[in-house]
């Protein structure tokens, strides 16, 4: 145990060019600390992340090297003996001190960054995963690229995406990075693919989330995008330096990609699409979740059609839409209480506004229909709500006004 | 007044050949009473639908061609003095019997039925209109159709169809005609007719609204196909013989196909498309609503994705799913309770059975992520539960059965 966490001096010695700043004893040994454990488990292992949050990295990790019965775990957990037995058994082979440091080295070599959960750069989104946050994200590119997940969409699909679907990635894509949104993806050949480059094509952000090291490109021949991600925005990874992708890493590294991103936008997806995955993570988590439709002829969009049928996914036709769906995080702003006034006036007001929305565009007709007025009336009373700024008119409509800035 | 609603035996003369059997002396003088309101106002008038309700056809018919103050009327419904003044003044001016009399005329030489409220083929559904229900429908082909639309599905679109929307109209009109299901629409070029020749050419059943009178077969492209719509199903209408189909009448046909139909799916629709207010009267009526997706590229599909977005559409992509979406009028089946046993077996059975739905097929795998228990005790519960008849197999998962008939 003490060859395996070092002396703060040696863990200093370790993390030399990898975290901002000069971290102090305790510091060192935490960085430390956090990053055996990401050696030790598997991404997402729930048993880690609570005794990880109970005892601090160092004290959990001390109780993973010590042969004596585990107390303290017990007392502060939840876990049962067997739990902890089991959970122990699978940790323990991956307790090999040189590894843990190589990786280090290797992180070094590779030019990343290592970000834990309280430095300035940790998106504080994952928090949301609970006891499957990760212990620490490597970041190849600038750490600061991660405050622009606020606005952020995830734009996910097949790797054998057909050229409809490669088409509208690259436009939404494109669209949504031109209007400030950063596009999240796993850099995959495909969707993933052509949605990096548009963004990247348009000046925008995009950020990708690999599932084997932030050291090693992949897939390979997606080496050259990798790096003009990493040059303008972040490519990120949970797991250590020289770890290869695997299909259960590829699983939990959706589970960040939705996690990150503030909604989560399934492009074209296959029935049995890894990035039905990703969509599933996006609704456990509770954000927003689209899915672009396509010809029910293309078994290339099945998988869009499941996300919106089983997971109760949006359709969303273009990426006006798509930031929308990142208002629906905010959803007391669309019940807001109609302002009162005097007069039977103010109750053709509300009628009106009551029958228009925050999001769609109706017309005066539509909105006659809905308040029960007559179209004259309600044109004569759209004008003095437009007045006001309560009401505006465009795309052969009108709508309601919120009271906030918003996105995009 | 006399003039207008003729003597017992005159109505039964000019009925003769257009109901079913001879008439009574009442049932003749309310018949004829019906078929003028039905001259008198526009589809969908829910003054003339309250007054009729509550004065019966032939009293109200009197109060409309009588120049005293209207005391019955005011009394036996809600409706103010003024209101039946407006109302009246736009009935007055087609209180002509020349012309009443001469629909019925043409009625008898198209070789129509007439039915009402009350007949045995009178389509229960229709209730569901309230005070817009149609005072009578006319048809032509066999009245005896109307019984089989439970189950049925109205399949709308637009008359400037795509390829690709008149091939899925296709598709899913046979498929749905093969299994029983009576397919409903309108008669127009385009979704319309793609839908009701495939029906007809799978051997199956079909039934058309027409926004004119059911003796002129509109658009007149259509003459051969409505009648031999009519010739296997039937052709209906609610306005009298001679009516021409007008914009405010096209729009209340779609009330009907909407009431008619035990689930209405848009196919293929532009953003403005005619179909999407057949969509409203559906979604208006609490009927299952269903769109077809398509390419978001193509601006055919624009209309099928606002059904998605704003009308709360439900996505399907093929018949089983549409016959699913008339499955949501029997809301109570996908709720049972789960039948009680002995023993912590049972437990892991109702996990697993929670875990299930009546309607989506689920991999084992998702069992057993749904349910918490391992997939090798999902597999073997699911073997007793499929031995039980509670569970099958098929699509490469399982889904519960429900305990009554199903529909197809």
């Amino acid at each position: 145990m003490i060859d395996f966490l070092p002396s703060p001096a040696v863990a200093r010695t370790l993390l030399t060019g990898l975290v901002a700043g000069e971290p102090d004893d305790e510091a060192a040994r935490r960085l430390f600390a956090l990053h055996a454990w990401s050696c030790l488990v598997e991404p997402g292992d729930g048993v880690a992340g609570r005794v990880v949050a109970a005892l601090g990295p160092e004290a959990a990790l001390a109780a993973v090297s010590s042969e004596s019965p585990p107390h303290t775990v017990l007392e502060t957990t939840d876990l049962t003996a067997a739990q902890w037995q089991r959970a122990r058994d699978r940790w323990r082979p991956r307790l090999v001190a040189r590894e843990v440091r190589n990786a280090l080295e290797i992180a070094r070599h590779s030019e990343l960054a290592m970000l834990v959960p309280g430095d300035r750069h940790w998106p504080a989104a994952l928090t949301d995963l609970g006891q499957h946050a990760p212990f620490l994200l490597w970041v190849r590119g600038d750490p600061g690229a991660l405050v622009h997940l606020t606005p952020s969409v995830a734009l996910v699909g097949a790797r054998a995406a057909s050229g409809y679907g490669e088409h509208v990635a690259a436009e939404l894509s494109a669209d949504l990075a031109g209007r400030g949104v950063t596009v999240v993806s796993g850099a995959a050949y495909g969707i993933d693919g052509a949605a990096h480059r548009a963004a990247l094509a348009a000046g925008g952000r995009t950020v990708a989330l690999l599932a084997g090291g932030a050291d090693q490109p992949y897939p390979r021949g997606h080496s050259e995008l990798i790096r003009q991600i990493a040059q303008s925005g972040a490519v990120l990874s949970e797991v250590p330096c020289g770890s290869p992708p695997t299909k259960w890493r590829f699983l939990q590294r959706n589970r960040l990609i939705a996690a990150l991103a503030g909604a989560t936008v399934v492009v074209e997806a296959g029935w049995r699409s890894g990035s039905l995955n990703t969509a599933a993570h996006a609704a456990a988590l509770g954000r927003p979740l689209g899915a672009v439709p396509g010809p029910v002829t293309s078994a290339s969009s099945a998988g869009c059609h499941r996300v919106l049928r089983e997971f109760d996914g949006r359709c969303v036709t273009n990426a006006a839409e798509i930031i929308e769906l990142l208002g629906d995080l905010e959803p007391t702003l669309f019940d807001l209480p109609s302002p009162s006034g005097g007069g039977g006036r103010t109750d053709d007001r509300t009628r009106i506004t009551d029958a228009m929305s925050f999001r769609t565009w109706r017309e005066t007709t539509e909105i006659a229909r809905r308040s029960g007025l007559a179209p004259a009336e309600v044109t004569a009373i759209l004008g003095l709500l437009s007045l006001e700024g309560a009401v505006v008119n465009g795309n052969g409509g009108w709508r309601r006004t919120r009271p906030v800035a918003q996105t995009g």
